[in-house]
């Protein structure tokens, strides 16, 4: 706590919900105590109906805000293969799974916070921009009150602004930029921050100074209104309890950006 | 027309938007001419996100009234094949089949009337109890203003009843009942009536009379709100134009439930 | 029973390469140490290609012998709800799904052993004599060396020996029977021996006596030739080290049927 | 060229086996009295196992070699959209797809001629020697004497040979060409020939000079064993009546490579 100074808020995004049938995979419950925000997958590229129930229920009973998750209709890739979609595909993809969500939300007495693409589909909308305004299109003719997350600095950013949505940027804690804004990618050296020191230490960077330093060794000026966090694996549970840690001593609060 | 008797008033529906991906199936623009209330396929049995978004936008030029028609998850077998699921899983299935088609609905700027289980899951319905009462309840808490299309005289129609939504009892005008109030499986002889005066006289009986012949001869008591209707073929065009017919003539009016 | 006396042998069988793309589940390679015979999903309830090629390949190596274990097409169920197929479908349904393994064992230099269906299909081949012949012919037209597996005393080994192919009868370890010599169902108190002793007793005593006690307390008749076991969990491992224990105390060789 | 001149032989070949569950595609009967070869779907991007017998018996009857088509695992998109795919999955998907289409020639007694990959399958492989090599790789490991159809100068066509694989040039009728041997896109001007007449002198010149008019006007080398025809639509099967009609008359006789 600085004194004084004015206490910052951001919010932790977490994808959930990622099971299907009899196949387990995440760590839900523990990351559930981390998040503020929580990405719900919605039965194309993982989750089913009654996945989708349970987590919808556990989001509300631990009080994290509620977002969908849609992804490509690729379950055996968990929606992270590129997919040559059109505009229109994706619009009406998104549109079917947001609905498919809410049935749980509204069923449960909720209330939808946000949508975040997914995967391959997330990585398209940041750098097509008419995937990203079909994709703005369907979240806002959905309910112009849904909040859309993209990548900072992304087209999607840009396609939600333009639709008159609420856009909230996204950076990641251990992921590494390149010169051009976008995250380096995952088979390349480099790309993935696995000391979560140097993790917390971007975040707060990112937070504190609006700025990033890319893989070339450059600032990068980058806006961050939430971070993605994981929860699988020992390293991922590390990396966001210091994080938490971190952000608790430099007087950073935790919370949804609808709570804000 | 019976000079001063008051007009009756009967609702006509049928499935649309069963056509999936490249393929095509049914007569859907025909068809939309003839009914009053349309079920509309929701991507599990039959449909695709792209034919739901057509498909609500074709209904609501057309004024014809909107249901969600959720089905087995069994594209292979068109959803007419019984699968042994629990109330739970039924329950789930159907919010998420609902929500999905909604998302389109809201999109387009429409409203649902109604929910019909399509196929397999119809027919589990009608004799399950605890399936159907799951059924009534997925609808219930999704929205309460939603009026659910059953069987005539089925489980369906009291667990709907039950949960206190409005239940709409459905006749069938080609197909013959068995004396438990059952329709005669398709696959035994004199399940279908093929002869289009036949079915038109079933159904001006049943509006009028509230009574069937039974295949075993004697007559059923049998109430009806709505009649299922099929796009497919020339016999079934040729059944629904004979109906159309001989409903104008007797002073029957068509209209949808949400409508009278 | 030891010093002089003549070995016997027996098969132990498991399920294996039921991982779907990022999702795994199973102990496949603590299994394979310990058992003779492997089934391996072939993509309609569990497994993918990626995990089918793995699978074979490790069994290979492990010098397991190759059983296809084709399911229903209901990866959201894991093929254990019982969907109502014909014939027909059924035969079509298992010959597909032999071929697509057969491809990964060709490949990869290995010959198959044999076909196990899976879950409902095999309860249902259990007891419906058509659908057991229908897998039967599938089998017997792809390969009448093939070796097909089913549950001892039921329609599916009947329906094999009437294709003219090798009947493999399978008891359960830790299952209990009931009069009729099916299996206790799962939901029913019972239906499972959780103690590793009892199960490894069971076992013994239907190897040295063809005999087995059912839940209603009378012993029964029960030929076996090959028992399943599984990988999941404390208790299944301890179970089978338990009954491989106790089978090397009694002189009894564990080998699959090709290599007896 | 005629007169004594030496008869020409060429192959032509159809997709076959498109329809899924209750839809129907395609003209299937029709199509196999003009062919010489049928690539069949293999139940990823089309087709189902019934679809497939029957096709294969079909096949077998009218004396049309047979080979896979194996696709994309995209029903809904029809195995159009490219995904991106490793070489590893593209691999394994040919491999089971190839497998599970052999089990019925097995079954039904006959023998599979060739691999011809669909769609974006086939466009991915034309372009990436990665994907082509892992695919003739597949084939190869199945078995060295299937044949391998691609689009002719492609990399597929290069990875067939140098896989040891009987690689069989595919060359359009009604596709025109772009400078760099690939086709005109579908959806920019002048892709297609709509008139048979230019089409069939398009085959003409290819089967006797082995060269073809680009979009821009030069003349390209192209060398074509097998050309694809269609057999949806009047349009398609006038081009196919119209071929076979100038072929004749030019001596050509059709017949599949496995039985020139």
């Amino acid at each position: 706590m600085k004194g004084t100074a004015p206490l910052r808020t951001i919010d932790l995004n977490g994808d959930l919900g990622e099971s299907f049938g009899v196949y387990r995979i995440g760590q839900d419950e523990a990351l559930l105590d981390q998040i503020s925000s929580a990405n719900i997958a919605c039965g194309y590229h993982a989750g089913d109906p009654a996945v989708m129930r349970r987590t919808v229920k556990l989001c509300l009973e631990k009080g994290v805000a509620i977002g969908a998750h849609p992804g490509l209709p690729d379950l055996a890739g968990f929606g992270r293969r590129m997919m040559r979609i059109t505009p229109e595909e994706a619009h009406d993809m998104v549109l079917y799974q947001i609905g498919a969500l809410q049935a749980f939300v509204r069923a449960e007495g909720g209330r939808m916070q946000h949508v975040k693409p997914h995967g391959a589909l997330y990585n398209m909308a940041a750098t097509d921009r008419r995937l990203a305004d079909a994709i703005a299109q369907a979240v806002s003719r959905f309910d112009p009150q849904l909040m859309l997350y993209g990548l900072s600095g992304s087209e999607l950013i840009r396609a939600a602004e333009a639709a008159g949505l609420r856009a909230v940027a996204e950076a990641f804690a251990d992921r590494t930029y390149r010169a051009d804004g976008t995250l380096t990618p995952r088979d390349e050296p480099g790309a993935v921050l696995h000391d979560a020191g140097a993790a917390a230490e971007q975040v707060l960077r990112i937070i504190h100074e609006g700025k990033v330093a890319t893989a070339a060794g450059a600032d990068m000026a980058l806006h961050a209104d939430t971070f993605c966090v994981h929860g699988d694996g020992p390293e991922a549970a590390a990396l966001v309890a210091r994080l938490r840690a971190e952000m608790k001593r430099e007087g950073i609060a935790v919370n949804a950006p609808s709570r804000m």
